[in-house]
C-alpha cells in the first residue's frame, strides 16, 4: 500500500508557536510518521504544497492508494490543475483521508459539491469528546467509546456536506456544539473519509485513539478493507 | 388528516409528581392538544393502553393517517396482537411519530430490527441543545438553529438503530453526550420519525420549537409533504 | 410557487426531425406547458440558453422555487458564471429537477462532485420500463407500478453519481441494461431530483405517468412537500 | 475466520429433479465447498435445519464470524428460539450472507423490520444480468460488469426492504423486471449482505463471478474488510 501524506504548511515553515513545536517538520511529517507506525507495511511519501506541482505530480498520484490531506491556511494556493488531477484520481480509485480543515480544500469541496461551511470557534477552553455511532464500520475497529480528546478547537453544525454515505463519529464540544466529525463518502471508485480532529496547536495526533482511527481510515480508503 | 395520539400512562393515572402536574389527563392528551393546535385542520383522536384493544383497534388504525406514540413504563403491556396490527398498518402507509422512550416500544423495535438500546441518565442537572443537520428536510421547516431545550433527561450514543434514512437532528447534553435525536425511516409505505424529546417531568412539549417539530413531523409522516 | 423551465435548444431552433415536430417551440416550452397543467397554481417561466445571461439572470433565480433543467447538446455553452449562480442558488434552497441528459450539465456535475458518466445507446428498438422502489416517496405518489414508457433511448449503469439520498425509480431496457432513473439528492438547502426520461425524439413528455412524476418532483423540490 | 454455511433442505433430502442433481448433498454442502475454495484459510462448517437446535446451537454461533443462509421451503420450520439466537448474534457482530429466498427467512425479516415481499416468476425462459452500481464496494472487488448469469428464476420489484445502507448490484430480467439483488445492511455490530442469485434448479453457484461475489461477501461480512 502506497500512502501520500500531504500538508500545506511548507514543511513546517508556515507554523509558529505551539504548532511549530508540535510539528517541527510540518504536519505532513507528523502524519507520515503516524501512518508509518500504524501501518508498518505501508510505503509512505510525505509531500507538501511548496514542492513542484504542489507536491502532487501525476506520477506520484498514479502509484498511490491513499492520499492523506491536511490543509489550513493555503487552500487557495493549490492550483486548479492540481485540484483537477487529484479529483480525477480520487474518482478513479485513490482513497482520500481529509483531515481537519481539509473540509475547505478545493479537492474536498469539489468532490462534495457543497460549500462545506461549518461553525468554528477557538477559545482555548473547549474540550472535544468523540462518539462512535456505527460500531460495525471498519474505521471504528478497536476504537473505545467515547474518545475523550481533551482540549481542541470547536467545530459545529450546520456542516454543509451531503448526507454522508456512512456516518461513523459525532463529536461533542463543551460550548454546546455537536459535529459530524467522522464521515465516509464514495465518489466514483474512490473512498473518502473526513475526520475533523487535527488543529495544529493541540497534540491531537499524539492521542492513541486518534492514531488508531487514522490508521483504520487509511486501510479502509485503500480498499484493503 | 386523521391523527391518533397514544400514550401508555392510563390517561395520566400512572403519572406522579411533576409529570402528573404537567400532564393532568395524560401525555396523550397533552400531545393531542399540541397536534390540534399545530394542525388545526387535523382530526385528532386521543387514545391509550388502558382502553379496549390497547386503545388501537383495527377500525381506528384503518382510518388514521398518522399515529403519534408516546410510551414509557408499559412497553411490555402492549399485546403482541396490537403490535402486529400497528406494525402492519405502518408498513401499509400509516405514519408513525415515535416520541421519547417510544424507541423501546414493541412496534418501533420490530420496525427497526434492532435492540434500540441507548445510554440514558437523569440527574436533574442536564441541559439539551438540538442541532439541525438537514435544513432542507420538511421536518426542519422554520426550526431555528439550535433549539435550546433547557433541562431534560440525557439520552446518549450508542443508539442501536439502523442508519436513519434521513438524520435531521443531533442533540448535545451537558454531561458530554450526543444523540441522534431526530431520525427518519421508511418501512414499506410508512414513514417513521423518531424524536427524542419528551421526558414527562420536563415541560418540553410547551417549548414552541418542539411543538413546531412535532407538527411538521405529523405532516411529513401523513405523506402530506 | 414559481418554476423556471429551461432548455438549451434555442427555443426549438436547434431541433430537427421528430424532435422539432414534438417540440416546435423547444423542449422548455413543452415542459412549461406540462408543469403548468400538472400544477395549475404555479407561476411558470420558460427560459433558454439563447437568452441574455444564458436565460438565468440573478433576479429570475432569486424569486424561483424550482428550476427544471433540460439540456442535451450545449452543456459547455453554459457559462461558468451561470453555473456558479445556479449552483449557489440550489444550495441556498432552489429546487432542481434535472431531466434526461441534464446529468451532464455543468450545474448537475458540480453539485454531484462526480463525472456523471453513464452508458447510452440509441437504436430505435429499445423499450424502457420504470419501477418504483420507494413507494412512500412524495415523487411516487399516485404512480402506477411499473410505468411502461415504450420506445426510448437506452441509458445504462454504471452511472457515476454519489449514492442517491433516496432512490425512487429504477429502469429496465430491452437490451439488458438497468439504470437508476429517479434519484433524489439534497445539497445544502436545495432538493435535487434527477429523472432520466426525456429524449427529444420520443413523445415521453406526453406520457401521463411521466407527467405525473414531473409534477410531483416539482412539488417536492419546491419544498411544498 | 469461521464460517457456518446453512440450508433448510435436509442435506439435499428435500431436493428433487435438477436441484438434487446440482446439490446431491444439499445446497449448504455446495456453498460450503464454494466458500472453502474462495477463502482457503477459512474454517467452514456445513449445517442444516434437520440437525439438533435447527443446526445452529449457541456454541457454534458463538465462535462463528459469518453465517451464510440459504433457505427456500422451510422458513416456518425454523423455531422462534433459533431465530432469536441468530438475530441476537447478528446484532452482536456475526456477519450474515442471506442468499436467494433467505429474504423470506424469519431471521432476515426480523432484522429488516419489513415484509421482504417481492415479485417472482419462474418460466424457464428468463435470463438474469447483474450490474454493479457501487464499484468501490469491497463486495464488488474484481467483479466484471455485468455478470451475465444466464437462465434464472425472476425476482422483481417492488422488494419491500428498508433502503439498503449500500446498494451494490441491480439485476435485469428478460421479462421486464429489475431487482435490487445485492444489498448491504448494518444492524447493531453485524453486517448483512443479501444476494438474490441461487435458485436451486440452476447452476448459478458454478458461475465464477457469483462465486467471487459470495467469497467477497463472506470476507466483508466477517469484518475482515
Amino acid at each position: 500500500m502506497h500512502v501520500i501524506v500531504w500538508s500545506d504548511d511548507a514543511g513546517g515553515a508556515a507554523l509558529v508557536g505551539p504548532a511549530a513545536r508540535l510539528h517541527p517538520d510540518g504536519v505532513a511529517a507528523t502524519l507520515g510518521t503516524l501512518v508509518q507506525q500504524q501501518l508498518p507495511a505501508a510505503s509512505v511519501t510525505v509531500a507538501g504544497l511548496h514542492e513542484p506541482e504542489d507536491g502532487l505530480p501525476d506520477g506520484l498520484l498514479a502509484r498511490a492508494d491513499v492520499l492523506v490531506w491536511w490543509g489550513h491556511e493555503a487552500h487557495e494556493q493549490v492550483s486548479d490543475l492540481t485540484a483537477d488531477r487529484v479529483e480525477r484520481r480520487v474518482r478513479d480509485g485513490l482513497g482520500l483521508v481529509a483531515l481537519h480543515s481539509a473540509h475547505y480544500s478545493k479537492v474536498f469541496r469539489r468532490l462534495m459539491g457543497t460549500s462545506c461551511d461549518l461553525q468554528w470557534r477557538e477559545n482555548g477552553e473547549d474540550r472535544e469528546v468523540i462518539w462512535t455511532v456505527d460500531p460495525a464500520h471498519p474505521i471504528a475497529t478497536g476504537v473505545p467509546q467515547p474518545i475523550d480528546l481533551g482540549g481542541h478547537e470547536t467545530y459545529g453544525e450546520p456542516f454543509e456536506i451531503p448526507a454522508p454515505d456512512q456516518l461513523v463519529f459525532i463529536s461533542w464540544f463543551t460550548g454546546g456544539e455537536v459535529f459530524r466529525s467522522g464521515c465516509c463518502f464514495v465518489r466514483g471508485s474512490g473512498r473518502i473519509f473526513y475526520f475533523a480532529p487535527g488543529h495544529e496547536t493541540y497534540p491531537v495526533y499524539e492521542h492513541p485513539h486518534i492514531r488508531l482511527v487514522i490508521g483504520n481510515a487509511v486501510s479502509w480508503a485503500s480498499r484493503a478493507r
